[in-house]
């Protein structure tokens, strides 16, 4: 096989081996759907658009075609190492070494310029130090925030999440876009309200 | 409310609006799981990855951005108009009007610059004159037979397609990219050869 044959070959195996991400199901209900789970390869389009519509929102500007390709890749290590409720921390450790082997074996499998442009992508998101990984980082958030209060608090009730977990988790928005976060807050506070969302001292 | 939280809001609503998109499914089937339809929310997702992946063999040099951003929204219509399979061609003057209706629709319950970007964009998609359109839609177009080859000639024996008729609606990615046609005609050749494809003689 000639280099440029070998080349084309190697992307399109890349290709074939991402359509896995739809079949990694996140913890999300659908909105129009709300018995269908979310998957990860819905998820990420859903985040690219949202990166589209509210880059303007970011409070240092962003590069937002950077913050687009984040959102395009940032869960394509999950077809390894699967996905995980954001309110459980346990065994991190673990899954930090998981995703990263994950990230060298599916990137991998790119041509070499090209896996090293999607693994530093990806780590820039990991490592959230950037504007723009700071920002993806948000909108990861507050989508399923949006989720969750359309479907009553469907994900929460059945992972026994209270209000704290998710104040605590959503802050983060706060730093990059106050604007956004005071929206996310807001949302918070109407699902505790609404009876989507219970506080610890409701038990 | 302020135009500020005007335009949050309508931003949100379009946000919202768009999950249905995971819930428009198509004629593909998925490589990991055969039994399961493609919808177009993780196919928009797939093609903008693509996107990221093969911009090199654009003949004519593209904009990689503008593509990755055609491919997110090119199937946001048919949230309202369905997907047709791109072999049907009848009623297609009826499904121009439907989708024009529909970008007027969803597009339209976002702040009036940002209606103009998505439907600007998805008018360019749809009229196939820049690179950038003639490359977005060569990437909607290889990814289906990757998936048809992979899931041996499925969709195709679903709806009774013929050789014939897959070369002639793959033909335009030859103008674009020599290379990805090069490779698309041997993926159908060979799929002749597999039995996954029949021609109109095997009759």
């Amino acid at each position: 096989m000639t280099n440029e044959a070998d080349r084309l070959a190697r992307q399109i195996e890349f290709i074939i081996e991402i359509d896995r991400l739809k079949t990694v199901y996140r913890n999300s209900y659908l909105i129009p759907d709300p018995e269908r789970k979310e998957n990860s390869a819905e998820h990420s389009w859903h985040t690219a658009v949202m990166a589209m519509v509210l880059a303007e929102y970011a409070v240092s500007g962003v590069d937002t075609v950077r913050v687009i390709k984040m959102m395009l890749i940032h869960d394509i290590v999950e077809i390894d190492a699967g996905d995980v409720l954001i309110y459980h921390t346990k065994g991190a450790a673990d899954r930090e070494e998981k995703e990263k082997r994950a990230a060298e074996r599916i990137f991998g499998l790119l041509p070499q310029d090209q896996k090293k442009e999607f693994i530093d992508l990806w780590d820039e998101f990991e490592n959230k130090i950037t504007p723009e990984a700071k920002f993806a980082g948000a909108l990861d958030r507050l989508m399923p925030l949006l989720h969750n209060y359309t479907n009553k608090g469907k994900t929460w009730r059945e992972h026994g999440i209270y209000y704290d977990q998710v104040l605590d988790k959503h802050r983060p928005i706060e730093k990059c876009s106050p604007r956004l976060w005071e929206y996310a807050r807001s949302l918070i506070d109407k699902s505790v309200e609404m009876g989507y969302l219970k506080t610890r001292s409701a038990d």
